[in-house]
């Protein structure tokens, strides 16, 4: 457990969720139901959530300890919608690795998944009761809404038009929400005003919409050898991205007839330089790098509005924030 | 809201839980994510698990009205384990009715049951937040056992040997517990002492398990006016029941051999009846209900040692329970 400081580095936080990560042990029966968690738990990733909510709570408290179990209900509460959501978009992959329903079955993966949602809730009890149901509200909700941005992305697929709005909205409460409340609920454990922890979530949630802008746009425009997934995949796949979306909106006559045809194309690597081309042609790139720009400045306003917490000790939200922007572009 | 009385028949404490259930609109959108929560609670069945946690909480409190949120959340908890659990069977059916997943579809099954598990939790926030922490503990636990009974229920299919000891484990997990964990919450609720609110548990427990043991029975020797599912059914299937788990431990020889040589028949009709007819010469059914008449009575032995409330008082929750062991054979 750590000892409390004024300000932790990420490097040290990110150590104290690996910790947590790699000695938590589940039971060892059910096999099926218990070694798809700690395998799921232990394919990586960022742990950017987790490491939000104890970067928020150390804006507030030197001592973060009350706020560690919390910060892994998250990361244990994202990946069980990682593993249903790998169930219902038929994903083979996962961070380089099977995902559990191909390692194992779809049932497992099911069930599996059902208990890590029971356990971000376990990791929620020791939470002080005094702030117990304010928090568990706010993770009740997020979780809901959560749920609804992926029923409405897979509704997206099925749908001819999305507007702008509508993309803003699913991505809102698809990825968004989540870093909100990750950054919420580590402030209020820190002892932050209801005011502050509010102006926190408006900044995680700003934030979260400038990330997934960046994903869009890095999905077509990044550099191969950084971006760490195939580029043109959202073009291959005619995902409804903010510069798909808008690029229709935009196309005109030859344009909007060259566009459609290309999206029914079965020539992949065509298609990708076509679409790209259209893309920069039609200026959909900086438009989509403009709205990232005005969510993030948005987030970094309400993170300004904090007044109750000096600007140097915001210095490690806002450089994490920004070190997730330049990351691999 | 009820005002409060000493005693509730179950049919007054029915009609709340109804009210409630039928009374309560989820959001319109994402449609497919909430039109199968309301399809799904508006199905039927006994509500038998909330109707326990108010009974419990009546055991000790005029005043029910704090347990109606925390009942609905039993009876909302248990149909996300039905929900999802049809889909793992492949049911096509449920009470007479289309499955989610068959109406609707897998990934629509998934995801509201997921919402439905959140929609539990939400109707726990509200409870006093003196007993959250412990009441959230219990239904944490339970949630897990119930999955780790479904899990090891599902595993059974695939192993050749069961012993009645992991059948019974099985379905102490798999039903019991969540009716014991409906008394509990009840019981505590209501003002009970953690001794008076375990005492409860355990009559809940014994009651399931022995509940289970009559459905075993009543599936081969059951009125088929009565029993609603097809008789023979668990025979057809090959269900490890503590039926025919018990027959392929006690035959011998020619028994053994037929009983084994009928478990591969495809003649469905001749199966169920040659099997009955086996089960009945190696006496079973008389096994299996001395077995289901022990845990009754192991129940009715911790709710005899509830010292706390008069003698009375216990009538309803007996006569709820004798009622449920009548109800058909």
């Amino acid at each position: 457990m750590p000892a409390g400081k004024p300000m932790y580095q990420i490097s040290e936080l990110q150590q104290i969720i690996n910790e947590q990560i790699s000695s938590k042990r589940y039971p060892v029966t059910p096999k099926e139901l218990y070694e798809p968690i700690t395998y799921m738990m232990g394919l990586g990733g960022k742990r950017m959530r987790p490491a939000l909510l104890l970067i928020a709570c150390n804006l507030f408290s030197d001592d973060i300890s009350a706020a560690v179990d919390p910060a892994m209900a998250i990361e244990v509460f994202h990946n069980f919608t990682l593993l249903h959501d790998d169930i219902m978009d038929l994903a083979p992959l996962r961070r380089g690795n099977q995902t559990v329903h191909k390692k194992w079955n779809t049932n497992v993966a099911i069930l599996s998944g059902d208990v890590m949602l029971v356990e971000a809730y376990k990791l929620l009890t020791s939470i002080n009761p005094a702030l117990l149901p304010d928090i568990l509200t706010i993770f009740n909700r997020t979780a809901v809404e959560v749920c609804e941005g992926q029923q409405i992305d897979m509704d997206f697929e099925k749908q001819e038009h999305v507007s702008i709005e509508q993309y803003l909205e699913m991505i809102r409460l698809k990825t968004s929400v989540l870093l909100g409340a990750s950054l919420k609920i580590g402030a209020l454990l820190g002892g932050a005003t209801s005011a502050d922890a509010k102006l926190l979530y408006d900044f995680g949630v700003n934030m979260g919409l400038a990330f997934q802008l960046q994903d869009d746009i890095l999905d077509v425009y990044g550099d191969p050898a950084k971006f760490g997934k195939q580029i043109g995949g959202d073009i291959i796949s005619n995902k409804k991205t903010f510069l798909l979306i808008k690029a229709r909106q935009l196309a005109l006559g030859d344009d909007a007839a060259s566009l459609q045809k290309w999206l029914t194309s079965s020539d992949l690597e065509a298609k990708v330089s076509a679409v790209t081309a259209l893309f920069t042609k039609l200026g959909v790139r900086q438009l989509a790098e403009a709205e990232m720009e005005r969510f993030a400045e948005q987030g970094f306003a309400s993170l300004g509005q904090i007044g109750s917490v000096p600007e140097t000790r915001k210095e490690l939200l806002r450089s994490f924030a920004n070190r997730l922007f330049v990351r691999e572009s």
